[in-house]
């Protein structure tokens, strides 16, 4: 790697599925940090870290996982935000960037964004890319190839270092958009945090049923619900804090579906074969048109 | 071949997705039908049924289809039995079983089980198999491999009869199950109908955002909306009858569903996270149990 890489210390704050794969993209190419220090929760995390040989150095303390270093990425539940940014903001290097991966953006801009230092950049970001396994072994250097990567800083951000922390997105090979934190929480709420809502709740509505109903729904589990439960699988503390996090959106998404869902039953009751059709035949175009989009 | 074939001529009514993937397994392996005589509403399907080989003889009469014919399976969008039925019944060979591969079992014994002359057989039955795709075209010989195949006799269905449909779906690989109308339509509404209802209404929730909005959607369409477009892309006319024919169910199961969503969202609003917290861990354990079975 002739180039000198883009941070010269990259401090993870958590380090589970997005922070492990982060940090292997970045021992892989060598130009986007120069030691990678990785901090999580419990010293187990830490020691599996060590074992899978995928950080420099390990820190118990984020607060001295985050000295001298260029730039800090949370890669912890967005609950845990606000205390992590109380711990590290006394020890935030002059000059350093603050980011993050969290799926809500209004949340984290009013918990981090005070606690920001006079001097320290802030540049909130969500790359779009998981699966349903959760941890640092469950990380992989090519997580977020082709994935989209949105940045929403507030206004009045230094645009050289939104510009890094594209960069860095774009070395782990992501696509770049920079959207408001507003919007954001949004477009996620339907395109994530209301299909995983959904995918818990049926899991628990069969899970509900009478014994031998459930046996059955286990049994029969066509596509449909199995897809849905793939979904469901994902990490528990996470989402419990994308769901209080992103309330507002997730709510008003939430009531749109309901009443959309409560229309189907309506012409289902009462045999309206037309609009049930049509319905399907629109849901299928959205579907043709993330096919053109090549997102499907 | 030693064998004889199981049946000396099959006349599958309907010859999309499911029916054409029946006509190749029984054309691969020979011993399910010395002949296969397939039946489509347009004369284009047959000639594309012709083209790809999948049949030896087309009738686009039904009545003429099922003449002679020792096995009769019904392949159409549930919708459309009763009519056929009504074409098909003065030309059924004595001692015939009549089939089909309905995703609602009730409806179809309502609709075609008084039509059925006596001294013809009638073994109602459901392959648990499907993609999003239709047609002809859409059809692969190992669609049924490892699948369910649900049988819903009426009570005082001669036993060999249905011991013969069971022996043609375990011949396309299929595994077997009798079980009780009623209680196939519960399953079924909660493993497959509700969940695509589901998929196609919140396609629909998406549709309707702002313009700006819905581009976005589709654009960072992440996991989860992806996951749901898929089984959005499912035949309209199929599912539609479908909806119409398994009526009860799909509301009970809808009801249900609806409930325990708006437990979650007030358990969003009101921030009650150890709710949240059980509800996901929950359905991670629904999950678990599915990939213990083997369905996953």
């Amino acid at each position: 790697m002739a180039e000198a890489p883009l941070f010269k210390r990259l401090a993870l704050i958590g380090i589970g599925l997005i922070g492990s794969s982060v940090a292997r993209v970045a021992l892989q190419r060598g130009d986007i940090a120069g030691e990678i220090v990785a901090n999580a929760r419990t010293q187990a995390s830490l020691d599996r870290v060590m074992e899978l040989g995928i950080a420099h150095r390990v820190e118990l303390d984020p607060a001295e996982a985050v000295k001298g270093a260029d730039c800090v990425m949370l890669c912890a539940p967005v609950g845990a935000y606000a205390a992590l940014a109380e711990a590290i903001a006394p020890h935030l290097a002059p000059g350093a960037i603050v980011t993050d991966v969290g799926s809500t953006k209004q949340s984290v801009i009013r918990d981090v964004g005070p606690l920001i230092p006079e001097g320290v950049h802030f540049v909130p970001g969500h790359p779009m890319a998981g699966t349903e396994f959760s941890g640092p072994d469950a990380g992989f250097a090519t997580l977020f190839d082709g994935r989209w990567c949105l940045l929403t800083p507030p206004a009045g951000t230094d645009p050289e270092a939104v510009e890094r922390i594209a960069e860095l997105w774009r070395r782990c090979g992501s696509m770049i958009e920079v959207m408001e934190p507003a919007h954001h929480d949004r477009v996620v709420a339907i395109v994530s945090h209301l299909p995983h809502l959904i995918a818990f709740t049926i899991c628990g509505t069969a899970d509900d049923l009478a014994d031998e109903s459930r046996q059955q729904v286990l049994k029969f589990a066509a596509a449909g619900f199995r897809d849905f439960t793939r979904i469901a699988a994902s990490d528990p503390v996470m989402w419990r804090d994308v769901f209080l996090n992103n309330r507002e959106a997730l709510l008003e998404m939430l009531a749109r579906f309901t009443e959309d869902a409560q229309a189907m039953a309506r012409a289902v009751r009462w045999g309206d074969a037309g609009y049930i059709e049509d319905k399907i035949v629109r849901s299928r175009g959205i579907r043709k048109s993330l096919i053109e989009l090549k997102q499907a």
